[in-house]
């Protein structure tokens, strides 16, 4: 299924959702170009001066996919670019990039967590090497669920405010995010090829709900996009695109002990190092 | 399942779950009594003056319950009352009341939502004749899902910080107060013997679902208790024991023309008077 949409103010996107395919089981990208004058709550949520009515452009592409298979892990990618211009100036534009890829195993595997990871490395290594260290801190302290104190998967790299600075310009920081966004097609192709064959039962599905709970609730409570969409009269139906096709809750839900469970459950913590 | 739990700073409380009955798939009572100093940002949050530490009590009973059959409503109480003292003073002790009983049916019977009402309005009457009209509208106001433009069900009464004001003594709010939870047991004990008996098939429970995730988006994204408790380290599994056993989410969901979907979506509106 695909959406066109217009915003009223400026701009618009195009939604596209695949619904029960062979691997995935909802699948949706969003992309995005809207303008105009920047909400007085925008500006103070991203700390801008308030002297000033200020005009903006955003665009954006975001992915989540959720498949049937509990061994195959849930992913979600972003590339995004803002320019701000203060109203009726012209000369003092400023613009950034930010975006990210992070991975969401229903069952951690450690091996493909370290594939994961080192597939980003590469992809950041390749254009300066304090970007991996850096966005991948930046991706477990983003993808943190505070009141579960779980992150959200095993991470990956996330980003924002990428500008021309520090020897930076403009064409550098977007040939890096062009990376990024390259990057999601064959590393998710891996996950979906190697781990759709791995067998599951009832048990792996029960898990999957609980841990599709867990995606909700980060996406409702903590996550700043979704956030700030659902506040600002964003088009709901693409901001919860990325919502599972089911979820489920069990009250104080204790995985068995030495089970696949509470190893993933052991695992979902900022700070590993998953290379090394 | 019944858990007691202490709060760090003072105080604490019991949650009680029961899974899987016969009329009920999930249910949850809390109780707390928690003291102590307030948070800094839960003063902000309350509009309380920034110019002294302030102790505080609070106490309350939510309930919350979940029933197999989707012809019975999700039905949620709660009663609260809340003490604050300037830190070394204590004579210019605040104190105030709180609470509600709100319907969600996950299709709307307009004799169901007259009955509901009609029993919340009597209650209300015996104290004072304002009561229901401003609480009925403050129910209408809290339990909207902006995003969605629809109320979370047919609504209820809501009040918050009903003091020893306007001829109102501690005594006659906490009279009304009782009240209304004494009014929780019979009212829904009236929609379970009533209502589990209409039949239901996949299509209803399918509906169930749905509207069980925007119960659940109501929850994590707009209710203030919810977001406040999360976001200030309150007992995580108490606070979402009142997030549904499951949920479903469907890209742009639309409901059959002239079904019974439909009607329920067109009565998910604030200004209903159902009585009249």
């Amino acid at each position: 299924m695909r959406d066109a949409w217009e915003r009223p103010g400026g701009g618009g996107g195009v939604s596209a959702v695949l619904t029960n395919g062979n691997i995935i089981e909802k699948g949706g990208v969003n992309f995005s170009a809207v303008w105009g004058i920047l909400p007085e709550h925008t500006r103070k949520s991203m700390n801008l001066p308030a002297d000033d009515a200020l005009e903006f452009f955003a665009t954006g592409i975001s992915i989540v996919i959720h498949p049937h298979n509990p061994m195959v892990p849930i992913i979600h990618m972003n590339t995004r670019y803002f320019e701000i211009l203060p109203a009726g100036q012209g000369v003092t534009k400023q613009w950034w990039f930010g975006g990210g890829i992070d991975l969401t195993p229903h069952y951690i595997d450690e091996n493909d967590a370290r594939y994961f990871h080192q597939h980003l490395k590469t992809v950041c290594d390749s254009h300066h090497r304090d970007y991996y260290p850096e966005f991948k801190t930046w991706a477990d302290e983003y993808f943190f669920i505070k009141h579960r104190n779980e992150t959200r998967g095993v991470g990956g790299i996330f980003f924002d405010y990428l500008k021309g600075e520090n020897g930076f310009t403009k064409e550098s920081r977007f040939a890096f995010v062009k990376d990024v966004g390259s990057a999601f097609a064959p590393v998710y192709t891996h996950f979906m090829k190697k781990n759709n064959a791995l067998l599951f039962g009832e048990q792996e599905k029960q898990w999957q709900y609980l841990r599709r709970g867990r995606y909700a609730e980060f996406n409702l409570v903590w996550d700043r996009g979704t956030k700030f969409g659902l506040e600002t009269d964003g088009r709901t139906e693409s901001i919860l695109m990325s919502l599972p096709p089911q979820a489920r809750w069990v009250y104080n839900h204790q995985p068995t002990p030495h089970s696949p469970e509470e190893k993933t459950l052991q695992l979902l913590q900022k700070n590993i190092d998953w290379i090394s």
